[in-house]
Order: C-alpha cells, then sequence, then structure tokens
C-alpha cells in the first residue's frame, strides 16, 4: 500500500512538474515578446530587441522540446500542431545571430591567418585594407587576398543577417505568429495534459530521451576524433561529392539529442530529484556548438569562393580559411570525445 | 696506474674507433660512385642509380658530421675544407629526390582531399581531369580546380626536379667534385688523426653533440605543440612576413642536430658500449622529417598559388592544399613531442 501511494503521488506530481516547467517557459515567451515590442522591434536591432529576439528563440526552444519528451502526458493534437510553428519561429529568429556570429568567427580567424586588423566595420564598408607589406610583391598579394576575403564574407553574411532580420520581422507581424502567440498564451494559463497524464510518470519518458541521446554518440566516430589531427574533417574538401556535409550530420544530430535531454532535466530539476547531475552536458554541447559553427563557417568560406570574378589571391585566401575552419571542426570533435569519455571515466 | 692504463687504452681505442667508421662511410662513399657511375650515372635515373646517389649523399653526410662532432681528433685545417664540400655534395644530390618526394606528398594531399585519382603521370603531362561532377556545377568547380592545381604542381616541381637532376650530374662531373672524392680516397686509406688525438676521448664529443640537441629541444615549444589542435602552424598563414618559416626553424634545427647525434651514436656504437639504445631517436627523426616534407610542400602550394593568371579554383585549392599541409608541419610537431616526452618518462 505505501508503494501503491508513492506512485500515485509521483504521478500526480509527474503533471504538476509538466505544467509548472511549461508555464513557467510560456511566460518567459510572452515577457520577451512585450520587451522585444517595447524595444522597437521593428526597427533595426537594439541589443534589448536582440536579446529579446534570442530569448523569444530560446523559450520557443525549450517548450517545442519538452511537448515532444513528454509527449504521452500532452493532449497529443494540440501538441503536434504546435510542435512545428514552433520550429519555424525558432529557426526564422535564429538565422540573424547565426549569420553575424559566422561573420565574426570567420573575420576572426582571417585575423589570425594574416596577422592584420580585419575589424568589420559598422556599416558593412569592408575590412579597412592593411598596410602594403615590407616583404615583398609576393607575400603581399596573399595578405591582400585575405583583406579582400574578409570584405566579400562580410558583404555577402551582412547581406545574410540582413534578409534574416527583415525575415524575422515579417515573422513576427503575420499572423502565422499570433496564432503561435496565442496557442503560447494559453499554455502559460493551463497546459493541456493528455488523458493518461494521471498514470504516467516522467522519468521513463527523460531516460528515453537520454537513451536516444547516447544511442546517438554511441554511433560516432569517437576512436578516431579521439587520434589527434587525423585529418578526417578535411578529407573529400575538394571532392565533387559534398562528403563534408554527410560527415557532419551524425554530430549535428547528437547536439540537437543532447538539447532535448538538458531540457528534459531541466523539466526533472522540478521533482526535487538530487541526482541530476552531469558535467559532461554543458562541456559537451559547447563542443557540439563549435562544430556546427565551425561547419557552417567552412561552409560558407567555400561558397565566398564559388562567388564568379573574384581575384585568385581571394580564392587562394578563402580556400585557407575553409581548410582552417574544417581543422575547427577536427579539433571539435576531439574536445567533445575528451569532454565526454574523460567524464565517464569519473562517474 | 690501472686506471691510468685503463684511460690510455681508450685514447687509443678512440683514434682507432674513430678510424674505423670514417674508413668504412668513405669505403660505402667511393663504392655508390662507383656502382652510380656503372649504372650509367649520365643517363636519366634508372632505379640503380637513383639508389647509389643517395647512398652517395648518405656517406657525404655521415663523414661531415663526423668530422664536425669529432673535430679535436681530426687534423683541423685538413678536415675544416673538407666539410663544406661534403655539404655542398649531399646537397646538391638531395634535390632532386626532395623535389620528387614533395611532388608525391602534394599530388597525394589532393587525392586525399578531392577523392579523384590524381595520379601523376610519368611524362609529367599532369594528372587526368577527374570526369565530370554530378553534384552541381558549382562542386565541380572545385574538383576541377583540384585536378588543375595537380597539373600545375606537377609542372612546377617536376621542372625544378629535371633542373637539380641536372645540376646533379653536372655536379659529378665538375673538378670540385673529383677533388671531394679524391679526399674521401685519401681517408678511406688513412684518416689524418690530429697530433691532440693520442690525448682525447670520443664520449666527451659525443656528449657534447647530444647536449647541443637537448638545449635546441628544450628551447622548443614542446608545452603548445602537445595540445592538439593549438592551430599554432598556420598562424600568420596569411601574413605579409613570412612567419612559418622563422616558426619552423629551431623545428628543421633540431632536426640537424639529430643527425649530427645520431651520426656521433654509430660511431660510439664501434666502441662495444652497450648503453648506447635511444629509442626516441628513429622516431623523433621521422616526425622532424615529417615536419620538414610537410612545410616545404606547404611552401610550394603557396608559391604556385602566385603563378600569374591561374584561375581562382585553382588558387582556391592550393589554398586548401596549403592549410592542409600547414596542418601536416602542426601534427608532426604533436608526434614529436609525444615521442620525447613519452619516452623521457620511460627511461
Amino acid at each position: 500500500m505505501a508503494q501503491q501511494h508513492h506512485e500515485l503521488s509521483a504521478q500526480t506530481a509527474a503533471g504538476d512538474v509538466l505544467t509548472a516547467y511549461l508555464q513557467d517557459r510560456a511566460t518567459d515567451f510572452l515577457r520577451s515578446l512585450r520587451l522585444h515590442r517595447e524595444s522597437g522591434g521593428a526597427t533595426n536591432g537594439s541589443e534589448e530587441t536582440v536579446d529579446a529576439a534570442r530569448q523569444l528563440c530560446r523559450c520557443a526552444r525549450r517548450i517545442s522540446g519538452t511537448l515532444h519528451t513528454f509527449r504521452p502526458l500532452l493532449d497529443a493534437e494540440w501538441s503536434d500542431a504546435l510542435r512545428p510553428e514552433l520550429a519555424w519561429l525558432s529557426g526564422t529568429l535564429a538565422r540573424e545571430h547565426a549569420y553575424g556570429g559566422r561573420l565574426e568567427r570567420l573575420l576572426a580567424a582571417l585575423q589570425r591567418l594574416s596577422g592584420t586588423a580585419t575589424v568589420p566595420s559598422p556599416a558593412g564598408a569592408g575590412p579597412a585594407i592593411p598596410p602594403p607589406s615590407s616583404g615583398g610583391p609576393a607575400q603581399g598579394t596573399l595578405t591582400v587576398g585575405a583583406a579582400k576575403a574578409g570584405a566579400l564574407l562580410e558583404r555577402q553574411l551582412t547581406l545574410a543577417r540582413t534578409r534574416a532580420h527583415s525575415a524575422a520581422l515579417q515573422a513576427l507581424g503575420s499572423s502565422r505568429f499570433h496564432a503561435v502567440a496565442d496557442n503560447v498564451a494559453v499554455l502559460a494559463s493551463e497546459v493541456p495534459l493528455s488523458r493518461t497524464a494521471a498514470t504516467a510518470d516522467l522519468k521513463p519518458l527523460a531516460a528515453e530521451a537520454e537513451s536516444r541521446l547516447l544511442d546517438a554518440v554511441a554511433a560516432l566516430p569517437l576512436l578516431q576524433a579521439g587520434h589527434p589531427y587525423n585529418a578526417e574533417a578535411l578529407v573529400h574538401g575538394l571532392a565533387a561529392d559534398p562528403a563534408p556535409q554527410s560527415q557532419d550530420s551524425p554530430w549535428h544530430q547528437v547536439r540537437l539529442l543532447l538539447r532535448l535531454h538538458r531540457y528534459a532535466r531541466e523539466v526533472l530539476a522540478g521533482t526535487g530529484d538530487d541526482d541530476l547531475t552531469d558535467p559532461r552536458i554543458a562541456g559537451a554541447g559547447a563542443a557540439l556548438n563549435r562544430h556546427l559553427d565551425a561547419a557552417e563557417a567552412a561552409a560558407a568560406a567555400a561558397s565566398a569562393a564559388r562567388t564568379p570574378r573574384i581575384a585568385p589571391a581571394t580564392a587562394y585566401a578563402l580556400g585557407v580559411l575553409h581548410a582552417d575552419q574544417r581543422h575547427e571542426v577536427e579539433a571539435a570533435r576531439y574536445a567533445f570525445q575528451e569532454v565526454w569519455l574523460r567524464e565517464a571515466v569519473r562517474r
């Protein structure tokens, strides 16, 4: 009887804990939306507006992830309808920030590679051409190539960011977005639980999310990644077949599953369970973010190199930059396996 | 008295051991020279001719290194005159082989990077252009770039190798070479020892060679090299100032000192001393050879990219290739410190 009573209270707690988590995130979402509007959302990017948009994005991802992981506890029809809408919203909002970060990463890499100050100019006029080289015309050509590559990337990624900004603003003014906001407002006041929620528990569902993560990690080539300088990330870097994309995918997938795992643990934290510390999550997440950022930066450099009529020196600099970022991809894989396997041994 | 007698016999042995080693190397030198002539030295590279030239080169380096390390035991005027001549000879003979190896390394890297068969054609007609890409024109451009980069490198390095071959043949027919050969013939019959050789010992001189090596290794940034993916080798890869050259120099210097240390140990092996095993030497030497080869291959790719009027796709492929080889440089440094420090702990 005591056992049955304990289980019953756990089941009651499951719905309460899930409701509390989703209501908190929904409230955060609505507050971010208000902040975004008050900070003058429609005009181009004050710091508050940018912060509010990122916060909106975070809340949307957490709500969507929670609806996914704990689906059996929620009204299926309602949550299945809301999830893709939240994904659309967070995807749209994240893009502007991603282009900005990519440009910053590439210009920092060019600066490291060229030893010159290619500071991004706020007006998008391109980085300053460095002073003429004292090392002869040949090396000078390379430095001019780096400066030109920086200017080209700045032009292309600034344009992409501006378009993403417009798209985000348009999205936030659309009826599609208003429908999402209405649904999140519903969530803030009452979470639509399923009829089976009364007999369900959070832990097995969170465990399933973790198990999907562990399976995906187990399928990664961690042994290879643990050998420094395995040169795998740049294999087929000049191939006709876009293989780098396909070798990156399993890592990107683990990044998403790690995120879902993290959100599920945030929900479980509401149960007051103490055994939730996993020191790997932060480090592994950081490594996988770096993996994604470097992979997309490498792709942006390769894409810029396909711009018609660029100078050979510009193309050369973009080639060096592409390879540099692909090595960052390899370094991120190494960092991931270090975090993951070292902590696995410690546990 | 027993102590003094022991020292006297060690001193006598020193001259004998040094003489035996130098006579053996001189005999090898003369045999290689004969083989080179018999295999038809003047005509372009049969396998025997190439082997004989490399063997000549090896003997010249060993004789020169031994004259350097054990200088106080040898007639100073004679050995100081012979050493630069041996260095000229081994430098001239090594160049042809170095260009061949560099081309092989770069074409192998391009093949790895492009996933296509860029097999060097013996007639120097350039690698076959791979079949048209099925992955769209954009990726196709990159593959064509890799093929064109391969063809350009093959043209440039084959020309350099041919010139080095002619220079080697010319050197071997010169009166300057005949003077070297005459001196080596003297060495084969009688080694001109110094008047102080009777009171000298080999070990302190070999220990000095080792100590020069250890000092140079201690000055290397081994801590940094031990952090995988430190991205140091590509720093300033696009800079006006040719910094990569200067960051490589200490490693090249250690490579030369390691070689001198190895030759000194070969001489000492003639004393029958058993305590001469250092498992680090082979591994460290291989890592430093790889370091040099990759650094020179990276420089060759950068140099090819400065060819006037190349296509942007070619320049892009050369940029990727340059960065790839600079990462090989970094990988070689990592490998060196692994061998060096791991074995140091074991000792």
